[in-house]
């Protein structure tokens, strides 16, 4: 299999190595990389015999069977991907950006051009699960979608949940090689978001954008949310949940509480999750790791033998139906927290939420915050009673409580 | 897509029924059952139009797309199937026992003859992963094996943790319809046997027989052994593991000791999950539910629109590589326990521990035992101690500990 790589950066390296590698091992499929689109040809990089060129018509026009784009971001690799399609050369890509704007229309013109267009990699790197929801109609008729889908957040999470302060916790997530130095798009939830979208292309729901979702910084996160987290039996993880609530926005992402003994809270460091329900009460979940670009390589080869190996005889109808399902959010209970700068007594918090319609199941506080647990409540609902909070100078902040 | 059925038992009459729900959606692949091989016509069975017959040749010639195997056991399942991809048909089946013993024959059959054998809903039906490690090199190039794939057993244990005796607990099961009357294949660990050996056979084993692994029952369970577990901070579940020991046996099922936190721990009832173990550390994990009619049935069609939907171009190599890794299992750290009847002091206990070289990292007692968890060693050596104490008849069981 001719393989023409658009970018060669860390995961394009990877995959260089690892094919290599592989190639050594009798009997398996033979992956080779000819050539590599690149913008500066003179850039330092690993030793590797494959034929670095600016040219994006020269990788298309290389005698190649498949071409694989490890980019990012949208254009370039929108337009080359689509000259690709059109070309009839099938396309893997590990670009979450480019999927998450632009995967059903890359797909429909794949469909047309009767080759493949695959992108396992984009979401939860390690864990094969994105091309079994494209071939099956079942498997992805789900009514729900939650996980933790960025493992750079999550890993700053479970350090601050650890001790230690969002800085810290960042700067050792960039010396692992688990962040980069810029990590707003992972901290801020933007890089969560473009991966639910993908999946809710997947399930249902084509015409879903980034721009649903609702996104909430784990920098808003305080150390006495986890102390009043552990207080309410729970913890504090970085999730992405679809359907969010029935109100305008559909989808969520940020920190959320999870009751101990949820499979999610088992999860630490930099492992990825994705559960989907489905009909009567069933849970699916896949886990393992998100990124890296070791695993990112491999996932793009499997896709490169799957791409090479099978073949797409027809189209996938279900996938382009919008509102196969159309999934309301049920409203979910929260976890409210308010630091006690000003002072602020449990008391006062209870006549507050009272007044502001939202019930509170358990209420518990400690030197540095007051905690509650609130019974069933829309979102609009906690934002108001968040909002009114803040007006009075309360540090208050809201999560979803997370369902088994 | 036409679809002849061999058995029209509780999962098949699920498959009928959901097929006819899901024709009514416009835009969805339209399946239709046409016929099912039974081995009594008069046999009371639910509405259907699905025409029956004693004649498997007459399923074969019915003018179908798919075979649809939801038999059970090996024969007559396989000489039907064997006839099938003979004749160029795609086959999909749920029989666990026909894959187990035969599967990599069939698959390679099925190569031959150019056409589909898949049989996603045999292990964790509701789970799709199956196919993708038959597609995907590197996402079965594993070399760790565990989960817990009898639903069955998951829910008795579950139940006796929680403080029923068996077999109030496998009444129970039966009651719920999760277990058959006769579940001695379920708690016995057979059953779980031939889904880890269809594990294996996708993972670099493609020789691994159900015969090579031991089967532990979880009748042997006492409700001491849930407080010892509890006592030693972890908890009890059924589980199946791959490879097991350096030793002559490779592979293992029956109870097994999980530390707190341990994402098998936070799964109950019926829940089913496999864990593989990969390269540098990493697991991914599927988990979900393992059975059910209608669980089953609806990934036998999403088995049947893949079927008839894509088309597999050139084989699988890498499937057929025995010891494409050849795994040795490593010593695991174990759980025992000693009930105190004849009376057993921990004194004792340890010095026999320590004479059979096996020696203890943390030790508690209660009431009703004695419990240890010990640091690594090879399972001959707690086998043997196992025997000596049961000599000496004390009530000893010895059960793995899973690593996180």
């Amino acid at each position: 299999v001719r393989v023409g790589l658009l970018g060669c950066g860390r995961v394009g390296q990877a995959l260089v190595t690892l094919a290599g590698r592989r190639n050594a091992i009798a009997g398996w499929v033979h992956v080779e990389c000819v050539c590599a689109l690149v913008r500066d040809l003179h850039r330092r990089r690993g030793e590797t015999d494959v034929r670095l060129t600016t040219s994006a018509a020269a990788v298309l026009d290389a005698g190649i069977d498949v071409v694989v784009d490890v980019m990012g971001g949208v254009e370039p690799a929108r337009t080359i991907v689509t000259a690709a399609l059109d070309a009839g050369l099938p396309v893997v890509t590990a670009g979450k950006t480019l999927v998450a704007r632009h995967g059903p229309a890359l797909r429909a013109l794949a469909r047309r051009c009767g080759v493949t267009f695959s992108y396992e990699a984009a979401v939860v790197a390690g864990v094969p699960f994105v091309g079994a929801l494209t071939r099956r109609p079942h498997a992805s008729d789900v009514n729900g979608i939650s996980g933790i889908v960025n493992g750079t957040s999550h890993f700053v999470v479970t350090a601050m949940a650890a001790g230690a302060t969002t800085a810290r916790a960042l700067t050792h997530a960039v010396g692992l090689g688990y962040a980069e130095t810029d990590a707003e798009a992972d901290l801020g939830g933007r890089d969560a978001a473009e991966k639910l979208t993908i999946l809710r292309h997947l399930c249902g729901e084509p015409l879903a954008t980034v721009d649903d979702v609702l996104c909430r910084s784990v920098r808003d996160l305080e150390p006495a949310d986890f102390a009043g987290a552990h207080l309410l039996s729970g913890s504090i993880k970085p999730v992405a949940i679809a359907p969010f609530d029935a109100g305008s926005r559909t989808a969520w992402v940020g920190p959320a509480f999870l009751p101990s003994g949820h499979v999610l809270a088992s999860l630490s460091g930099v492992d990825n999750a994705v559960q989907l329900r489905r009909g009567a009460g069933e849970t699916v979940t896949f886990a393992g790791p998100g990124a890296g670009p070791e695993v990112t390589a491999a996932t793009i080869l499997d896709d490169v033998v799957e791409a090479a190996t099978s073949r797409r005889a027809e189209s996938e109808p279900w996938l382009t139906q919008q509102g196969r399902r159309v999934p309301r959010g049920t409203e979910s209970a929260w976890f409210v927290r308010i630091l006690k700068e000003p002072a602020v007594t449990a008391c006062e918090l209870a006549t507050w939420l009272g007044e502001l319609d939202v019930p509170y199941e358990r209420l518990v506080s400690d030197r540095a915050g007051v905690y509650v647990r609130t019974t069933a409540a829309p979102w609009h609902a906690i934002e108001r009673a968040e909002s009114a909070m803040r007006d009075r100078g309360v540090a208050a902040l809201a999560m979803p409580v997370l369902a088994r």
